[in-house]
C-alpha cells in the first residue's frame, strides 16, 4: 500500500462525491445529499473556494477525504472545522483516517489556529474512541440545532 | 423602547466584546474569551470579513448581537451559520432575541442558503425552547468535539 495524502484537485469532485454519498448511507441520511460534483467544483476551486479538501490516494483511487474551511469563534478568532473525514468502507483499518488526521492538524496549526472542531454522532462509538485517543474533547453538552430548507420557508411566512 | 436592528461597525466592537464576555460568563467559561475588540475589528471590518454581525441598538446603547457566517455543507452547499445570538441580561424579555433572529433568518433567507446552523447547551432549556418554538431542530444525538491550542500541539508533537 502506498497511500498519498494531498490537496483535492477539481478533478476529484466526482470521486467526492462519492465519498459523500457514502457517508450521508452510513448516517442513516442518504435523501440529504443534494450537492453535486459541479456545485463543488465550483464552490471549491474557484477563486475564492469555499473549503480545502484533502485526499488519501491509493493506486490511483481516491479512499479518502477530509474537508476544512474556517470558522469565527468569538472566543479565539479564526478556527478551523472538520466537515466530513471520510475513509472508504473497503479501505478502513489501515490507518489512513490518521494520516489525513494528521494533515488537517498541521495545515490547520500552520495557519496559526487555537481550535480545529468538528461533530461527531453520539452512537458513533469506534469515531468517538478514535477522535479520544487523539486527544479531542467530546463535547457532550453541546447540541447541534439546524433550521433546514423548509423551517427557513415557515418562518419567514411567519413574520412577513 | 425603540429597538433598531443594523450591521455592526467596527466602532462597535467594543460593545460586542461586553457581550461575548456576558454570554461566557453565563455558559461557565469566562477565562476562555482570548479575543480582543483590535481582533473583532480587524476579523470583521476589513476587505474580507470573516464574520457579519448585527447588532441590537437601544437608546444609542448595544444590548444584543448575532454574529454569523458561512460553513460549507457536504450535503447542502454553502449555509450561514449562527456563532453567538446574545441579548444583554437587564434587556431580556422584549423580543429583542427574536429581532435579532428575524434578522438573521432574512439574510440567509437573501443569501439562498439551505441551512441555518447553530449551537445550544443541552441545559440551558429556555434557549432551547425558545429555538423549538422557531421551527428549529435541536439535533441532541450530534455532539460538539474540540481539538483546543494545547490539544493541537500534544497532537504535533506525537507525529513529529
Amino acid at each position: 500500500m502506498q497511500v498519498i495524502i494531498r490537496k483535492a484537485t477539481i478533478e476529484d469532485a466526482p470521486q467526492m462525491l462519492e465519498l459523500i454519498k457514502e457517508l450521508a448511507l452510513f448516517e442513516e441520511e442518504p435523501d440529504e445529499v443534494e450537492i453535486t460534483a459541479k456545485e463543488l467544483e465550483a464552490d471549491g476551486f474557484g477563486t475564492s473556494p469555499a473549503f480545502t479538501c484533502f485526499v488519501a490516494e491509493n493506486n490511483n483511487s481516491i479512499v479518502g477525504m477530509a474537508l476544512v474551511y474556517y470558522r469565527y469563534s468569538t472566543w479565539k478568532g479564526k478556527v478551523i472545522h472538520l466537515e466530513d473525514l471520510i475513509v472508504k468502507q473497503d479501505s478502513r483499518g489501515m490507518g489512513i483516517g490518521t494520516l489525513l488526521l494528521d494533515k488537517v492538524i498541521k495545515f490547520s496549526s500552520n495557519l496559526g489556529v487555537k481550535r480545529i472542531s468538528w461533530e461527531v454522532l453520539d452512537w458513533n462509538e469506534p469515531a468517538i474512541d478514535f477522535y479520544e485517543k487523539k486527544g479531542a474533547r467530546i463535547m457532550r453538552d453541546w447540541d447541534v440545532v439546524q433550521l433546514d430548507e423548509k423551517g427557513i420557508k415557515n418562518y419567514l411566512s411567519r413574520i412577513n
